[in-house]
């Protein structure tokens, strides 16, 4: 489908289910983060996995960021296309084809990953001297999410002195995500014992939306990584530090049925929303035009509305606007994205790094 | 990147999340599926929104089945284009863009839609006019689904008696999801008035790969629409219809942390797996490697192994299979599976109608 032509339209025209990136909010939100971060004195790396779209990721760095983080080499692949020079891959990379793919995209952009063993930088190393480049390595700690990473201060400054050993590797600092007050106090640690091993970080880097709003009481940071904050979301709705004017991302879907009183079924279901329920939230996304419906069930192209709460009710036909649970993983459910301004769309976006599991 | 040039490659060598589909069993279900429905007289209609790849469907209607199930027009779309000229899709078309599409998808192939209110069959009626074709129209009878269709069996005499009046559309019969005792009951009395009333039911549909096991004892249905079958997932083995050796979807990852002695992670998180949690389900996949292993929680990109219960244990780099909890959104995950036979890709099949919500 020819979506360019649709630049004009009136957002009821667009069909249904679409995805619509409210322009005036996303600007707004880009440059509320930046300048929070820059009167902090923290570098602003964005992470890019929630938008997928070059076009947004070139509008962080001309705010100020300083670079780009990518969680997959796929989604690093298409943004160096896009000509962004400056990524970080905070994942282990692992794997011959894997390895074949990074030294390639090292040979383009300043590129660093994680790693938290050896087994796995030795892997990198392997694969950077042979390609004849080098790989920027910080050493992920877990400090409290229970995923990857090292489990106290005194590995990462083991790991890290390997690393630096390591031919074509150049240990560039830590890693963790979430930022929290645990992250801080593992980090700080961390660092200091790097320093007096003679081997300072030049990079710690936390990440997360919701952290940025306690950050200024978080010491120990250089960087952060900040994702949802573009769009906004349930999630974040649920911890009240942004309202539903900062939510920049909506799902547009129509009314197909009303079998009883009480029920209203959308032509979006876990197809589109996912089945991702958020952090203790009911239903799968808030109806803008009925707070009070509950979104209650999903089944693959249906959405289920429960009305019972509800005074005024939605006609059949009726588009209805969601603002969903958690933005990055329904960007990821959609070809295209539609950038909207007063109603009206302004800009076709195609979600270049939609599906870049790889 | 050229995925053509894999044919003959050991799936240990694809790059990871991968998405493969043992033919054996592929093959093996449709025979068997068919076999059965054929066996008990009904009609064969299988869902193609569980493999959206047009090639499987082709396999579906050479071994018997009269026509497929799509679930949105998008994915009609691509199976026309891919030369299938009879399809039925289950759902309210509404809006003036999806009815233009619609019809014009009514000129190439022989179609069918439902509806569940004169609201929408007065739409299908206008724009088929206008346009000078026929669509065909069953009833969609909610008999307990709780979702789309007419609550009783006179709500759905009243529908088909007002569809049967307007020009342009064809009435063809009565269809539910999922078949059940309940279904049959309900279609059964209103497949009886619709006699009576001198308005036969050329069709009665029903649908779902779990109610296939107990449609023998189910009278009414003409016709079967079954999507899953064609893989199995873990929420069909807990069932205990199945096993393991007729699941015939897996994905492929890689373990690339082991952080501490009981946890494993995964390059495959919920932007691969899907945050589905099955019906009632511990964990989002089944590794066939590590049965004890739990796959206990997914990030988007990374999945949390606990091993608790294993004797054995992953290393990194080591690659697992994966049983995903429900096939259907899985596949939508994927822009390309790989067909394969005794450990070697034989086939590689995009997932052409992935993503098509629209």
């Amino acid at each position: 489908m020819d979506y360019t032509a649709m630049v004009g339209y009136r957002v009821e025209a667009l069909d249904t289910p679409a995805l619509t990136i409210e322009l005036d909010i996303l600007e707004r939100n880009i440059a509320r983060l930046q300048s929070c971060l820059t009167g902090l004195g923290i570098a602003s790396r964005p992470h890019v996995k929630t938008h997928k779209i070059p076009a947004i990721a070139h509008m962080q760095l001309r705010a100020g960021a300083m670079g780009i983080t990518c969680q997959k080499l796929g989604e690093a692949e298409v943004m160096a296309d896009a000509g962004i020079g400056d990524i970080f891959i905070p994942m282990n990379i692992v794997g011959d084809v894997k390895l074949a793919r990074l030294v390639a995209l090292a040979r383009r952009v300043r590129l660093s990953v994680c790693s938290d063993n050896a087994e796995v930088a030795a892997g990198l190393s392997r694969a950077a001297v042979a390609a004849g480049v080098t790989v920027g390595v910080l050493v992920e700690c877990d400090t409290g999410q229970g995923r990857c990473g090292v489990q106290t201060p005194d590995a990462a400054v083991t790991l890290a002195q390997e690393i630096a050993r390591m031919p074509g590797l150049a240990f560039r600092g830590l890693a963790t995500f979430p930022t929290s007050p645990a992250a801080s106090a593992f980090l700080t640690e961390a660092a200091a014992k790097l320093a007096t091993a003679g081997l300072p970080a030049e990079v710690v880097s936390g990440g997360g939306t919701a952290a940025v709003f306690g950050l200024h009481e978080l010491p120990g940071f250089t960087e952060h990584r900040a994702g949802q904050y573009v769009f906004n979301d349930r999630n974040l709705l649920a911890l009240q530090e942004v309202t539903v004017a900062d939510c920049s991302l909506r799902v547009r879907a129509t009314v197909i049925s009303r079998p009883v009183p009480d029920r209203a079924v959308l032509d979006a279901g876990s197809k589109t929303l996912t089945s991702n329920p958020g952090h203790g939230l009911i239903g799968f996304g808030l109806l803008l035009e009925y707070p009070e419906a509950v979104l209650a069930r999903l089944t693959e192209e249906h959405g289920i509305v429960d009305l019972r709460a509800c005074t005024r009710r939605p006609r059949i036909g009726e588009q209805v606007t969601i603002v969903p649970n958690h933005a990055s993983v329904v960007v990821n459910m959609f070809d295209v994205a539609f950038g909207v301004r007063d109603g009206r769309v302004e800009t076709i976006w195609p979600v270049l790094a939609r599906g870049m599991i790889r």
